[in-house]
């Protein structure tokens, strides 16, 4: 596939994050940067911009917050065309502390919303806007959004919103391609003035396919993080969606030799990706926590079990 | 996705033979076929009919050569509706090993052939449904194939082979499911009187993709293995297919507690599913033999290496 006005955000530091409280290193975080940046890949982002006064800086590390200073440590000397996402999520965001675009490393601010939170979202993007930054509005859980209210939602996005692009987020796994097809489509139609994106998770190892599905329909931005990394089931490989992609300017060799050295040594110590409970919790459209929960006790390879219990639940 | 014409074989012993010269002990196939059948899967595959003038069967478990009398020590005493077939490769079966279907545990025969084959594969089939057999012939690394030769391919075996279903097979993991829409439907265009099956592999983590995107287009035979066990990357996960698909004949739970209690200990022993090599191959449309080399080496993480030295292959 080539058309070049696709874009590739990376969301490995981010997402990953999401596993053990943002804790990785300046050293780990400037090797992803510095791959990321020879590959050719858009946009990095790098973390949450969570307030301080909701979250305790100490129980967490530094890509919960992502003050610029700590950022500017990680491009220092490293040659790159690649842009800096951050992203916040409605109402654990302290706007005063995000300063005009002009004065940070940070290009590209994405705001993370169900729908029912969209006007929270647009009062935030266009605040961002403001200041000078490009934006996203990511469409949380939309495996579970009824479509009269999806429709509502795409409207006020498309007529009030300042958002560069609106992403569909599959935040359960759950979507197979007909219904990223279906969603795609509806944005497309509705989004005149806007990018449209997708952003996968892999519990039923579907999320390269649903981007692959998403493109077809003409979106243009898509999510991928370095071998998959990510929350549970984790996201699109970074990998293969470079694979796929024809336009020259990507490079999916630095990717390669990033695994290799950094992410091999990691999965020994962190654990994501495809296994069952995951699965189940997306068969289920259901969010993945039990699933987590799950992996951390003694009954992790219990499966049966695990599915029983949600189905019971899922039927209460 | 409901239609009732749908049939799920599973190929996890005779795929998974590949990774461990055959060599599953009885007590583990048993528990397969036991959960298979509760489980409402409609074929087993079990392995494949290799001649004994061939292979030393000495160097190989029995699932290589599939005795008939093997085959009756997994099924007894087991209630089932699930049929049981088995595999032949062009030029590796001696057919007179093969007694009619009604002195046989055995109900289906696949013969597997690649494009420049299928005179011999054409053959080989009508032999065994000339003997009362269930019959299909699957056309391995498709990817490959030309079009023009697909096409005099799938014309013949139209008009002159008496095979049932004759099967899509991505063997390199490299198909999109683009492509692999219009496989099915070219297949299903020329092949009036016969289903068409899909059996994917999971390099590039599309084989579950490629397997909705196959029925989606009407395809109405499809494979898996438990827990994606096959050589290399590996196959479509059977239960990311019973969880999709909504006919209540099917029961994903059985086979969820037999990942738990057999395949969680088995995947510590042997090791197959999404690694860096296979992707790698898959995208380069290549034959997974490389990647498994270089995972038996000491070099097995060394990923740029492998690429450099495959891309500069292909180019020579």
């Amino acid at each position: 596939m080539f058309r070049e006005k696709i874009k590739v955000l990376d969301c490995t530091i981010r997402d990953g994050g999401l596993i053990n409280n943002h804790d990785f290193d300046l050293r780990f975080v400037r090797a992803v940067y510095k791959a990321l940046s020879a590959a050719g890949v858009d946009y990095m982002e790098i973390g949450y911009k969570n307030s301080k006064r909701l979250f305790w800086p100490k129980e967490f590390g530094p890509w919960k917050f992502c003050d610029d200073d700590v950022i500017r440590e990680v491009i220092d000397g490293i040659p790159s065309q690649t842009k800096i996402s951050v992203m916040v999520d409605v109402d654990r965001v302290d706007i005063d502390d995000v300063v005009p675009r002009a004065e940070s490393p940070v290009q590209m601010i994405r705001v993370a919303s169900y729908v029912k939170d969209i006007d929270k979202a647009i009062h935030l993007v266009n605040h961002f806007a403001e200041k000078g930054y490009e934006t996203t509005v990511n469409i949380m859980a939309i495996s579970r959004a009824l479509d009269n209210e999806l429709s509502e939602c795409l409207h006020q996005l498309e007529n009030e919103c300042r958002a560069n692009v609106v992403y569909i987020v599959d935040s359960f796994g759950a979507l197979y391609q007909e219904t990223t097809e279906f969603l795609i489509k509806k944005a497309k139609s509705i989004l005149k003035t806007k990018e449209v994106g997708m952003h996968g998770h892999n519990n039923q190892q579907l999320a390269f396919c649903n981007t692959i599905e998403a493109i077809i329909h003409d979106a243009n931005f898509v999510d991928g993080t370095v071998y998959g990394l990510g929350r549970a089931a984790g996201n699109c490989p970074l990998e293969l969606i470079l694979g796929f992609l024809k336009n020259p300017k990507f490079d999916i060799r630095p990717v390669l030799d990033l695994i290799s050295k950094e992410f091999i040594p990691l999965r020994n110590k962190i654990e994501w990706g495809y296994l069952i409970p995951y699965a189940i919790t997306g068969i289920l459209d259901e969010h993945p926590r039990s699933a987590m929960a799950l992996r951390n006790s003694h009954k992790k390879e219990d499966y049966l079990e695990f599915y029983d219990g949600l189905v019971a639940e899922v039927e209460e």
